[in-house]
């Protein structure tokens, strides 16, 4: 936990209030700084299986050519620790202190990957995927009963484990993937335990029409998770909401529910460019996401710059749209993903009380991928280079990780 | 260069043919591969600087707050000298075998830099600018006659050299900065010498307005270079061109003019969203370009991976848009960089006859920012791996870089 927060020439007077020697601290060298922990509030780890290919087709046909294929292998308990394993280390070492897991349907290798990230150290939320609706791929989905009993054993038994900073949540793939009754289900789960929930809402304009024709009764795609108690804020965080109105974002504000912004994924499988600036004018909870594999990257950093890169297309296009600045996406990358969370009471940002999820940046290791000046004006050089970290810095600058104050990088 | 390309089955009688020794032979391990070097088709070294700063602001703006006080400082060589070795190291570790540089106005530190090309093993275009307006800060210019003469002596000092692979390019900033006078003279010095030209058009829509203002009798912004000879075959890049017209398109393929695409840049200052296929489609030469520091990157994959950003969400926007693929963005950041500088016949592929610039790459190494699972599927395991390279690699992976046959990286 962080005690305090004071001027180094209050040393002494800290020394003795809280009781440590001066051999106990530690300064950093000139250049070197902390950010927050960085949070990914999307990701589906069965899918870095296949991060960096299968990007030439939009959501639909994506999930039933690359995604449900390659999720059906996790019932292989080899294969998901392979690759659980290496998902989480790739994360950790990008400083990525909290992900958001989407597992597969199967129940024992998402307790695994839960397992592995609480081993590493990760802070996390890992969900079992529910869907009883599979058309393309009968063989890669549950029936209505077996998901929801599923889902019970599932958070029965990692709630068993009582790991400190792993957790269940309740994970419906997507509307389409799931029977009203399926929906009804888990939403009574939900209220019943109290537990997150995560799933995805309105990325693409397929999938928006496609739920518009199997909820006709609903006004919007947002209600038929309302419906259903699946917006709370205890806290659901749904992925895109590219094309969700100002209506559906105040049913957000409203009930407290968050959004995960994936930008990478958005546009590299063609799904939409969100307005974050409308959303977060709407009051509504929002973090980013990398999505991987929709999102090729793993890296919270690509996220940030893609984020950056969509306002600023969206300023291109409109030229009196207020650009977010990377002050601000840098802010959604820490802070908002842990309100996206509900773990803002816990981390997030460097506060007195608040876990000790940090990063150490050196913007001169070695091999840095980025070059820092000594000619860089002075009065700027702190602002230029946490920019250039921004910008141009990878898991190279990134030589310690820690979470809840426990060094998880090096590993 | 490149003197045959075979299958390793018909060694035997090739070592015959070509007087070679197995112990001749360096077989590549599995999963390695070799691919051509990448083409940097517009890059401005002295701005390497402040790369990944400074991006809060559109061209014009950005022009006067940042490059044109970052550029003045290139009068002293020591500086010079420290940024340029930089840049050149940079781009050369990042896989980019051939960069067209923009220097700045002086050209004692231009010639420096296209030295420091030389040394490194660089191939490449260096231009010192040529600018005789610059009202936000009048002492980064030159009057009209000084920047001809400086021009002049630029080409013949540099050419004295007789480098064997870094040639001057003849470097008018981009009309807003050049007077009727000084173009009239650049474009004769061009017809005069057979020289390179390269510059920047219509990249910003407040831009292409101010020339129409400047030059009310053109009908167009490619028009005043062509009137001035400034758009040639032999061979001119100009930077951009975000708004070109069809017709100005034409005039580009009936003149031979080549387009240097920077999206990175174009998002980053919020210029333009260039349709490439459109450029495609009209057959106008066509590369990629870092264009730092209004790019904030400095390597060619991220100007590639920026590339099928931009063709993705301009499908978003037109779902009948034919979105550029990987293998294409690909081909535009080699082969298209070497028809957009003339050097085709030279570099940008493995073509007997060719001189071998190519980049050695090793998914495998062990701090790889990507991870290659034995477990992808054997029938498309190479495709794959390159896609994820594409996608997730960097200078790690790049471990030998080669010019012209000569090993240029490491060091
Ligand atoms: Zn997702
Ligand atoms: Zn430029």
């Amino acid at each position: 936990e962080i005690a305090f927060i004071e001027h180094s020439e209050e040393q002494g007077e800290l020394s003795e209030i809280w009781n440590f020697k001066e051999s106990d601290i530690r300064e950093l060298n000139n250049g070197e700084f902390f950010i927050p922990g960085m949070v990914d509030t999307h990701i589906h780890a069965p899918q870095y299986a296949y991060a960096g290919t299968g990007l030439d087709l939009p959501l639909l046909q994506w999930l039933n050519k690359y995604t449900f294929p390659a999720e059906s292998r996790y019932k292989e308990l080899d294969y998901a620790k392979d690759i659980y394993t290496k998902v989480v280390k790739r994360t950790l070492k990008n400083g990525t202190t909290t992900a958001c897991y989407f597992a597969t349907i199967h129940t024992d290798s998402s307790l695994l990957l839960a397992d592995i990230t609480d081993k590493f150290g990760q802070r996390a939320f890992v969900g079992k995927v529910c869907m009883d609706i599979n058309n393309a791929m009968p063989q890669y989905k549950e029936c209505t009963l077996e998901s929801v009993e599923e889902m019970n054993r599932f958070l029965a038994e990692l709630l068993e484990k009582k790991y400190p900073r792993v957790k269940p949540i309740v994970t419906p793939r997507f509307v389409p993937s799931c029977t009203k009754d399926l929906l009804m289900k888990l939403g009574l789960l939900v209220k019943k335990n109290d537990t997150h929930v995560q799933s995805h809402i309105s990325e693409n304009r397929g999938e928006v029409e496609l739920v518009k024709n199997l909820f006709p009764d609903c006004k919007s795609y947002s209600e038929v998770y309302d419906k259903y108690h699946l917006l709370t804020n205890k806290q659901t965080v749904m992925a895109h909401g590219c094309y969700l109105s100002d209506k559906e974002l105040k049913l957000f504000k409203h009930r407290g529910a968050a959004i995960s912004h994936c930008p990478n994924s958005n546009i590299s499988i063609f799904s939409g460019l969100l307005d974050v600036r409308n959303v977060l004018n709407h009051k509504v909870k929002l973090g980013l996401g990398t999505d991987v594999a929709g999102g090729y990257s793993a890296s919270m950093l690509d996220a940030v710059r893609k984020a950056l890169d969509i306002s600023k297309i969206l300023t291109i296009q409109t030229p009196s749209y207020e650009t977010l600045t990377f002050k601000e996406v840098f802010r959604l990358a820490t802070l908002g993903g842990s309100q996206a969370l509900g773990l803002d009471n816990i981390i997030g940002n460097f506060e007195v009380g608040k876990e000790f999820d940090a990063v150490l940046i050196k913007p001169n290791v070695p091999a840095s991928p980025f070059d820092v000046f000594a000619e860089d004006s002075c009065e700027n050089i702190a602002k230029d280079i946490i920019q250039k970290f921004i910008y141009l810095g990878d898991d190279r600058n990134m030589t310690e990780v820690y979470v809840a104050g426990s060094c998880v990088v090096p590993f």
